[in-house]
């Protein structure tokens, strides 16, 4: 083995805990296989002596019962090992140890060097309800649908939600850059009505077209956005990757609010002895990747989470995480204005209520934006 | 609802096949929410009348029992919807679908205009073994370990796996921008050791930099790359999203092979009944976004995928799939020398063979290197 100058590490470690199905034997081999498998992915007994193991590989801090025939690990990991860049940090954490059969990972726990490194969301809720002037109460979102409509279609529901009352006017996360509504003609057209409306009416209604591109026109559109009069934006993590959302929540030059989707995400989520713990990956990683509101499927619509689980991703993005801003939770799919007074008693205040297709019932999109905007006080 | 004007399409339709688990009654209800979830997520009821629902939603075009309780549905999409950019792409096949239970990505079957928006791998099988100049016989394919150590003992192993016959030395796949052997020196030193060992050999090794890497920075690590010598690239898409690493093979200034990594993507592959076949996920994706060579975790090593699994990948990275070039499986994790023999009989000669840490053992890695070319008479 080659000779060794190991730089000084700073001896400070993050923590991600899983949970292991399995006897106790297996719950230890696996454990200890995730120290190496995340870091070195090398054998043990092939280390070179020295600094390697001791400042490199992760360390098995507890491993206890969990119920059920399971196991929760604790792994600790050297900062370092993340380069402080998050593609890397997201490696460490669900790299490798994501093809192993039986394995969650339910707790990943910040320290302040991936802090500092990964700020969060740029406004969290306190900003983004500053921004929209909006307290004591859930805020408004809806989505300009249905794809297949041209550009001035959509910016006419996008004015007519504004007027009514809404306080966040996203693009239907499947609008991208079709020949039906170009992105460009589209965000330009949308955000001047929302502009158009606001003047009529004093509001501050925000619309977020869809930025989820091709790798290299991201941060193009998220520009183009802004200048174009955009309030926010929307992202879907699971295509761009985690990273190209954050990379537009630290931009300097763009100070917008970023609203996260879940599409592509799903697989992550739909089984319950593998993938990412909700709470995790949608409070904890989606604020790393700078989301200040995170879109989930709410219990009851067109999806299959159950009440518990969404308290689980509303308390998520909520804790405290090392200190990231809280992001709003935003419960949808399939949302309609007869569970707006439900929802509001599940989630309480600190919460953005998603109703899309339901504020369409009856083909007056203006009137269901003010009964939206009524049936919560706003 | 506004009036609308709607574009021409061409009726060109691309096909994703999902395999529903439940009854009769609950796979069509599934099947036939797909084909609106995917595209206008909107009520049909509600849908203006004309073309949208002629020309933007989904089309269900079979549904046949499937065994086990289960059925197969597939849903024919115009190709306008993608907007021929691959995270919308990705988005109509499983953006919203992979948030329901029970429902899995079977077979994604590619048409013209979307081969040639994504045209796939830039060299593929053919392309790889001409610039590598081995042919009849399995590629050689090793990783830089462990990481802490510094880029000169990488380099080091470089030049000794290059000296020992090897075809294309990788980048662990954890090795990023850590300060144990920072991202720019590391790329240098071992391009440098590999292109030494060539003008010592005569060889073609290719050394493979992880440019992984914060949005911002896979385009011009891939860049920096070919500047400094590298002769290929490791991407791992499930950290960087598909799409930026469909950009490196499409960037007509790079002209380097890219190998995939599966990191971060297992939790689509681990439950059985949702998330994306294997061939799907490993052969058609992967290539759409641009992977010359697909590393996957081989049966029998340190992960938990079964022969048959492991044949439906290598079948997936070759299939016609509407005209992209074939892509090299890449079977590794946890290999050893002992199985070169069987791996190539169960792959037989279009394969890259993956030994890492196994050719560590006994201390010597020139040693490792030539004993792995000698039991393929590379």
């Amino acid at each position: 083995m080659a000779a060794e100058v190991f730089p000084a590490v700073s001896g400070e470690r993050f923590a991600a805990t899983y949970r292991i199905g399995g006897d106790a034997a297996r719950a230890r081999a696996v454990a200890e296989a995730i120290c190496l498998e995340q870091t070195v992915e090398f054998p043990r007994a092939l280390l070179p002596p020295g600094g390697i193991e001791r400042d490199v590989v992760g360390r098995l801090e507890a491993l206890e019962p969990d119920g059920d025939g399971a196991f929760r690990a604790r792994v600790a990991f050297p900062v370092e090992d993340t380069g402080f860049e998050l593609p890397q940090l997201l490696n460490v954490v669900w790299g490798n140890v994501s093809l192993f059969p039986g394995v969650r990972l339910v707790d990943l726990a910040l320290s302040p060097a991936l802090v500092a490194a990964f700020p969060g969301p740029r406004l969290g809720r306190q900003g983004l309800r500053a921004r929209l002037g909006a307290r004591g109460r859930p805020l408004l979102c809806t989505a300009l649908k249905p794809m297949g409509l041209p550009a001035q279609a959509l910016a006419d529901f996008a004015g007519a939600f504004a007027r009514g009352g809404i306080d966040l006017v996203k693009d239907d996360h499947g609008l991208a850059n079709q020949p039906f509504a170009p992105w460009r003609e589209r965000a330009a057209r949308c955000a001047q009505a929302v502009a158009d409306a606001n003047a009529a009416t004093g509001g501050r209604c925000v619309y977020l077209p869809n930025v989820t591109a091709p790798a290299g026109e991201v941060r193009e559109r998220a520009h183009a956005a802004r200048a174009l009069g955009a309030g926010g934006l929307l992202v879907s993590p699971g295509l761009t990757g985690f990273d190209a959302m954050r990379d537009l929540a630290a931009d300097p030059d763009l100070d917008l609010p970023v609203m996260a989707h879940p599409a592509f995400l799903g697989s992550y989520i739909t089984s319950e002895g593998t993938g990412i713990a909700l709470g995790v990956l949608f409070g904890t990683i989606m604020r790393l990747g700078g989301a200040d509101a995170v879109i989930f499927p709410n219990h009851g619509g067109r999806f299959a989470l159950t009440p518990a689980e969404c308290g689980e991703i509303a308390a998520g993005t909520g804790e405290a995480a090392g200190g990231l801003r809280p992001a709003f939770p935003v419960p949808g799919g399939g949302m309609t204005l007869d569970r707006v007074a439900e929802m509001r008693s599940f989630y309480g205040d600190d919460v953005v209520l998603l109703i899309g297709g339901g504020l369409f019932e009856g083909g007056d999109p203006l009137r269901g934006a003010q009964r939206f905007a009524a049936a919560v006080g706003a």
